[in-house]
């Protein structure tokens, strides 16, 4: 089988981890991909810093901070302080040490002429992920917020703001022009199902589809295409995905993020949905506007329920596909 | 007393050290400016790495380890540790991660555009060093060694090959359309002193003069140049400097050193030398050619004893201005 994911960071690889777990007990030959977002992804004191690429290729290795919920387990952070000493940097981001050795490791490649896509292939062939990780494009489509006073980019408002000012829209910025890295647009074309993670859809999905070549290709593909709820019963899961959907004026709702998606049938890019059991009663409204709908426990709170939740979403694609 | 060092790294950094000291005690006011040789700089894994400055900058600020003899102490290696997993960088040549942290500083306002002067000006105002550092040019003149077999930068040739491979000649890339960094020349022809750190010869002293307009400025200043021999009794006080000697054709000996650079009066850069008590048998030699000697304790085992030693050297410095 081979499994196409459209990622942000963290919840993506935890969703990635169970896609990958659950076809550990499957018979047969499986690939995954991933088609990772990269509108986080910034220029730092020299460094090229690929937040998403980073968060699914350290949780898929398992050397993830759990705890803190991103970065590496057993991060110090020396380097860091001595970048505040000399006055350079942002000084609410913080770099890890370990998580340098990869910037350096990234920006070297890239300082060499190797486009981000060819890094990330080098840099991920460390650890068996069992995932092939792919930048959505090569090209630096960076998400910048635009609020009252001033536009700024993603990572000031999301990490020093905390989301906190008022986001009037969001620029992917150079995106119309991008194109998808090399073996994107195959991954989806030739994929069995399509997978979206239950990643932000305002600037983790949204950044990946505004991509025109990814955008069509995932319109066109033969394979289902299903998505994963990012909201709750109203709520986000993680992070704060609801000052973002305000900002474009989606609802922070089940049902309203997968009509903000569409459906197939009329343009939009899904077949199916996977929403909470909390959010039962949104099915027949999905259902209406032409999105197949499972109803499941959508909370991954450790790998078993990541697996089962990813068995559920390959289960609504293969019922998709029988159609 | 505007005095003017023209240094290396190591035993550049510790004689400044001295002048710096003895300067405490002396009446009125002072300004030491070192112009530092860059022939040593290279990119590593995408960082601008410059020893000579460095090793200076860390001495001068009381952050340097005296015990390695380099780098920062209470140094530590993830980031080198790391890169080494993802295959990157040279793996016989550590990066500490404080010192990363400095290279990260300067490499990112390198990549800014600024000139690695303003840059080394801003990271060194980080400490109250006492000492104006300036690298003698912006240029990116790299020191190349030329072996039977291969040509490689002095890096991989003094700290890979411990300068085993016998040495046929020393590359100055770029030196000759190099010209020196701002306020470089200006400090060379107002100072009251010129004095040539007891650093190597060959590649710390070499690739500085090297550089058409330093060379010309030190020729025509009216300040007495004064050198400080890094030969004692016919081996080298640190390094392996013999070893560059030998592949241009110069004796280790104090006097050799001396005569390469050439007495000011037969177009050469030296109006006086300091050689050690062990040497004194050649003073009357190097007299005769023109330069004035003085013989002197040039161990510098301590402060004390550099500071010794810079009184020295300012004081024949003192004599050769009554001429």
């Amino acid at each position: 089988m081979k499994i196409t994911v459209l990622s942000g960071g963290v919840g993506g690889a935890r969703f990635l981890r169970g896609v990958h777990e659950n076809l550990q007990s499957r018979p047969g030959e499986h690939s995954i991909t991933a088609v990772v977002n990269v509108g986080d992804d910034m220029w730092l004191t020299g460094l090229r810093i690929t937040p998403d690429l980073d968060s699914i290729m350290y949780t898929l290795a398992g050397v993830n901070d759990d705890v803190r919920g991103w970065g590496r387990v057993g991060e110090s952070e020396r380097v860091s302080a001595e970048l505040k000493a000399y006055g350079v940097g942002w000084d609410w981001f913080t770099l890890g040490d370990l998580d340098i050795g990869t910037h350096l490791t990234r920006t070297s490649y890239l300082r060499a002429g190797m486009p981000l896509s060819e890094a990330t292939a080098k840099i991920s062939a460390r650890w068996p992920l069992g995932v092939t990780l792919i930048p959505a494009t090569d090209h630096e489509v960076e998400t910048h917020v635009v609020t009252a006073d001033v536009t700024m980019h993603f990572q000031e408002w999301w990490t020093c703001y905390r989301a906190a000012l008022p986001a009037l829209a969001f620029e992917y910025r150079g995106s119309e022009s991008a194109v998808a890295a090399p073996g994107v647009l195959d991954a989806i074309a030739s994929a069995d199902i399509v997978l979206l993670a239950p990643s932000n859809p305002v600037v983790s999905i949204g950044p990946i589809l505004a991509i025109p070549d990814i955008r069509a290709a995932v319109l066109s593909t033969s394979a289902p295409v299903v998505g994963v709820s990012p909201i709750i019963a109203g709520a986000v899961v993680r992070g704060m995905a609801d000052a973002c959907l305000s900002a474009i004026g989606v609802p922070t709702a089940a049902d309203a993020v997968a009509t903000h998606f569409g459906a197939r049938s009329g343009g939009g890019v899904l077949d199916g949905w996977l929403i909470d059991e909390s959010d039962a009663a949104l099915a027949p409204i999905l259902e209406a506007a032409g999105i197949a709908t499972a109803v499941v426990p959508l909370w991954m709170r450790d790998l078993p329920l990541s697996s089962t939740l990813a068995g559920d979403a390959l289960a609504l694609a293969a019922r998709l596909h029988g159609r």
